[in-house]
């Protein structure tokens, strides 16, 4: 393939990983890059943060998942800078020339504008951030047994989840299941099934993204397991012993303080910092929260040859709506970029990217999800089963199915969770 | 079981945690003090640490362990003193008082001295051990695959493993396996079968505490599996970049530089600290690997209250032979305090402790093993197969059990190893 076009993909998330398997058979010479040497199933990093499943469960090594895809090649690095001229990828440690560019670094987790919170409040979205919060949540609960104070032993009982979208409402869900199931009979001097978990959302509503009604079940669901929901709440301060959300209009807010240690932050996103490394080097725009505004097929404005793909990118639909920061656009525009290479190398063209809502689903604990699928929305145990056959069927191995399946099995028959591991002990704490 | 006697035991490896089990029906109260909120499988940690498994795999959570016996209870701390007198654990942050004490904290590696050498050439005793081996492992794959200098290559395709023990033994065996089978056709500039795995031994042959006829079969194994095994040869220096070794004898002793980035040390083992602790607590002698020298019935000279059992002791059998730092001896040394334990409640006592041999097995790959049973020694395929009904069935909880036989199922027919993740990246390394 010496002298084939050159298409370099940055970032093996949902969208990469699709350009990339997508290019199999087109006549191109594919290199992936990517600081991890592993694709993330990120939508069950969850059940990792809270000790059902184990990191490498959910974690594809690249390297493996396109070992049989000749014309792609899997490169560990770090892209520094983009230089759009002579088309290089700049490397902390190299060079990589490309004909073709999809950039799909994907998003992280900001404070808007509260950085200082960080500490306290741990994001999740990486295998990193999912073992450091399993061990926090696993410590409070071991602190509370030492603590004799019955105010400090609720202090290290209440859990404090920021953001009610899917992530901030699975995770609070499955931290009362924890609580009320997994650790019954752990503990000989505290009850964990007397801990709080509160989660905090600025909007009136749980999962904002989903239609009203899914809403309302939802919290429904969520209240049935124990969890108690603040809506209309902002966040105003976090420290290492407490919340602090204000509640009402501006001028007239109520504010409270909850005592917590452990507080887990499922709100803000941004983008990438190569989306600021694209935009300099192509002259597109950011929004506001940094991810670059794309055409209407992916690419950037003058440059036809660089697409911007996933989180990372802001793609307006028909419609006037931005897509939603979820897997199936991402996965979706993958192959869309990947066809429109394949066709433009055929001296083709396609039409523009056009979005397929395949719906929304979340889960709240057993037997309890809600699916929206936009012509259909429905709640309970059949969106719950779509939910779990869904997630198992895009798990990219098949050992990690069979694995999954198997710790989801046991959990469901014995509401055990066995990788309840305090690893790299939380800073600041040293037991 | 207010007033009943208090039994407390430090440390929940197998020595500690037979213990507590076997007291499950004694009229006691037992505190289980650990660091670590899980009981760690050890035989298999290698596994993790070469992709094989997933730490909670072979981690079990302790308070689960214990959740139904009602005179156990779990306390996660850190033993910084004992107090004799009193009869008090002194932890960092409180006090346990105690009418038996039983330590069993078991050993760490050591350097003989060259603590400088620790950065380079990590141990394998914790699961951050074993998640750290791994992410090296696996880099220095990524590193040769990025490097264009052939002598480079070669020192990043080379492994170096110092100690030819079951675990040395069973790293280099698995590693060949890894890059021989696991990464075919993962990379596209290097072939991983080319890696060098060599292992140093200071000894005559590999498997020194084996029959010397099985040692001859382990070291044909490992040459079958392309391993490089150097018996006779001390290792003198280890830096980034290389380790020197030292082969004949002291006065015209030949030295070799193997360049390499990547040694493990699976050599020397070291005596937890508290093993100090508790010589200057009861005025006991320790051996110069810091291990308590304990009586015929693991007690300590002026305490019968006082045992410490598993690799921290050094107890000497009647054949005046100290028993092997292993499972087995910690696991009846645990069982044979506890009933000591219970007899002197009811005014009795027991004869001194004596240490059934059940034999030692150590594996070199796929269908080799060999195992020593004392009054039959063998290797090959049937050593294997007993070696791996062995391992799965002292799998603490059942759910590990089918989770690791399934994982060994799936690595079996497809030769594929799916925890190749590359996490915390190691230090002095920016990939």
């Amino acid at each position: 393939m010496e002298g084939a076009h050159r298409v370099v993909v940055i970032g093996g998330g949902f969208g990469g990983l699709n350009v990339v398997r997508k290019l199999r058979r087109a006549p191109v010479q594919v290199t992936l890059i990517d600081r991890r040497n592993f694709h993330l199933f990120q939508p069950l990093l969850y059940q990792v943060a809270t000790g059902g499943l184990s990191p490498a469960n959910i974690a594809a090594p690249l390297r493996d998942v396109f070992r049989k895809q000749e014309n792609a090649e899997v490169l560990l690095g770090e892209v520094v800078e983009i230089d759009a001229g002579p088309r290089e990828v700049i490397l902390s440690d190299g060079k990589q020339p490309y004909d073709t560019l999809v950039v799909a670094t994907g998003v992280s987790h900001q404070y808007f504008g509260h950085d200082n919170w960080e500490p306290f409040a741990p994001g999740l979205k990486t295998v990193e951030d999912a073992t450091a919060i399993r061990g926090r949540v696993l410590t409070a609960f071991e602190e509370a047994e030492r603590e004799t104070d019955p105010v400090r032993v609720r202090a290290w009982l209440t859990f404090a989840i920021v953001g009610a979208g899917p992530t901030g409402v699975e995770l609070a869900g499955t931290i009362c299941e924890l609580a009320k199931e997994t650790l019954r009979g752990n503990f000989r001097r505290i009850n964990p099934a007397n801990a709080e978990v509160i989660l905090i959302e600025a909007a009136d509503r749980v999962l904002p993204g989903f239609d009203p009604k899914l809403s309302a079940k939802a919290l429904a669901s969520l209240e049935k397991l124990g969890a108690v929901v603040r809506l209309n709440h902002r966040v105003t301060n976090i420290e290492a012993d407490a919340v602090t959300v204000e509640n009402g209009p501006a001028n007239a807010a109520q504010t409270e303080q909850i005592a917590t240690h452990t507080v887990l932050w499922a709100a803000g996103v941004q983008a990438s910092p190569l989306g600021k490394a694209v935009a300099e080097a192509t002259g597109a725009q950011l929004d506001r929260n940094g991810r670059v505004n794309v055409q209407p097929d992916c690419s950037l404005p003058g440059h036809p040859e660089i697409f911007v793909i996933g989180d990372l990118a802001n793609f307006t639909g028909a419609d006037g709506k931005a897509l939603p920061g979820v897997a199936q656009p991402a996965i979706q525009e993958g192959r869309y970029v990947a066809k429109l290479i394949a066709a433009r190398l055929r001296g083709e063209t396609l039409p523009p990217f056009k979005y397929r809502d395949l719906g929304s689903l979340a889960t709240i604990g057993r037997h309890a999800a809600v699916a929206d699928f936009g012509w259909c929305k429905f709640s309970g145990w059949l969106a719950w089963w779509i939910w779990l056959v869904i997630h198992l069927m895009n798990i990219v191995q098949h050992q990690s199915r069979l694995l999954v399946l198997m710790q989801w099995g046991w959990t469901y028959f014995t509401r055990n969770r066995s990788a309840r591991l305090i690893t790299q002990v939380p800073k600041g704490q040293d037991i």
